[in-house]
């Protein structure tokens, strides 16, 4: 169902060839949203879907996460990836279950947060259900996108040889997480942990990747760079060599501080995009505003090792993205 | 995203005219599905999005319900909402959270349950995510569809005139819920009790009346009928009168008994279909073997009427659907 009344307005598109025209025909008030995806005429389209849950409990807790910062969090993990697959977002729905106890205060700063970020990227929010909760805050996001017919930048296209990729930099949401971990009680000022709490979504690079043609891999850093790597290895029938040093830590804190190897390489949830690129395409160090960093390459045996500066390497364990379960 | 592995495989697709082509691109395995939702060559279309959350506790008991019927009811829900927009089913996404706790068995014929259903109407399971719960089992289906474009038959259509009707009978699946209420330690036989434990989307049903032109406006009885008529009067800026003896209502249990008025007007999760049709079309009294009864009419003043046999009116409350929440 599409329930309820109102409806996120999309605004501040900026956008080069490929905008769908009017994408929301009909959207929350009707048994299901209509979307019309179509590109200029003689451009066909593909249509992407991807749905994230976000649980109180397991993705966030209530007394480290504002509202805003849930709000935020929750459509950008969908947003990301819709980047990942070179894709334009257009519609988001949200599923969204509340306990009774829950304030009106606080629904508010999670849509306005939310809604917030959907007009940034020109998303309209087009539906979704409502839904008493029988325990904790529970929501699921659904972002539909567009990319031109055949276009989607795929995990499964990393070929040996490519190098590869990753934009920003790396751990900085797991530094968050183990702050708060290690001092449950101390609040982490957002604007020091942007990454964390309030992560952007790389849509804009993803879209550049795809329309250049440079990416032949890609998936975004949500489970942290050895699992998504090894996730694009996997659907490639490939392998992987990664240079520890040159993998780019974030820094954060104040005074900032460069993040321990170990979270660059397991930590999650930095929406950042990891693609592979055939040797020969010349990347930009930086593309759309975000630094690109060139971390090794793609190899024929199916292992992924890291290696270290005088190139010995030990095979590189993929270690899943712990949550916030206690 | 759309983790893991393995596919729901389409099949026992029987289509008449607007079969969409080889619909799934890229299924699980990426971060987002890839669909092409194209028609034939020369035909486009639009696409239909909707979300229905199915929560424990809320929208199901595990002592009241099996897994096999929670599988179903879950992509029933959306299944119906295509079905009431006219449209066709094409991929599924079930982002799902499960507690530790839950076996390994019930898991297998919740799923088995709800990609049976899958096949039966050719919808593949695309995607989706998964997570621990941190109570409950949670469930959130995703339903694409698609229809010919401009052809989505909205809530928005109905006009003064036209003709008020509705598939199946009404009332049977509130009378189970208060049937369990009642006893709740008598488990209710799901055969006695179909159109609660294992509804039937109107699919082929909504379809017809989409191709043919017949409904003006629709929605399916997922609310009850007078919360369900309230919106399609609301969204076309209309009223009606509804005669009580012409409601069909549903029988159950065993001996067969006929439910109550009041179960038929207000009890929900029915998903039949209820659309006004104008006056001069002809509707079948049986269109794709469901029985089909005109119940009424649409009126120019905004408030929706009962008429007794005597074409006395009372105003008909809308009484929206409880859920098991105790």
């Amino acid at each position: 169902m599409a329930p309820g009344r109102g409806r996120g307005h999309a605004s501040g598109r900026a956008r080069a060839t490929f905008s769908p025209t009017t994408p929301v025909v009909k959207g929350i008030g009707d048994d299901c949203a209509v979307l019309r995806i179509a590109p200029r005429p003689g451009r066909a389209a593909d249509t992407l879907v991807t749905t994230d849950f976000t649980l109180e409990g397991i993705h966030f807790r209530r007394d480290w996460h504002s509202a805003e910062s849930v709000g935020h969090r929750c459509l950008a993990r969908g947003l990301s990836d819709i980047a990942a697959m070179g894709g334009e977002p257009v519609a988001a729905f949200l599923s969204l279950a509340l306990p009774r106890d829950l304030t009106q205060s606080w629904v508010g700063r999670f849509a306005r947060s939310l809604i917030g970020l959907a007009e940034k990227y020109g998303v309209t929010l087009a539906g979704g259900d409502t839904a008493e909760s029988p325990g904790g805050i529970l929501a699921d996001i659904i972002v539909v996108g567009s990319v031109p017919r055949g276009k989607a930048v795929l995990r499964s296209g990393a070929r040996p040889g490519d190098r590869i990729y990753v934009s920003g930099e790396l751990g900085g949401s797991a530094a968050a997480v183990a702050q708060m971990r290690a001092r449950p009680r101390r609040k982490l000022k957002p604007g020091e942990y942007a990454r964390h709490f309030f992560p952007e979504p790389r849509v804009e690079l993803g879209r550049i990747l795809r329309e250049k043609g440079l990416a032949s891999a890609m998936i975004d850093t949500s489970d942290g760079l050895s699992t998504d790597l090894a996730h694009i290895c996997e659907e490639s029938g490939v392998g992987a060599e990664v240079s520890a040093e040159l993998v780019p830590r974030a820094c954060v804190g104040k005074p900032a501080r460069e993040v321990e190897l170990e979270l660059a390489l397991h930590g999650g949830e930095d929406y950042e995009l990891l693609f592979t690129a055939p040797r020969g395409k010349r990347i930009s160090p930086r593309i759309a505003g975000v630094p690109i960093t060139m971390i090794g390459h793609i190899t024929r045996h199916r292992k992924i090792f890291l290696m270290n500066r005088n190139g010995v390497g030990d095979e590189l364990e993929a270690r899943g993205w712990e949550h916030f379960r206690r």
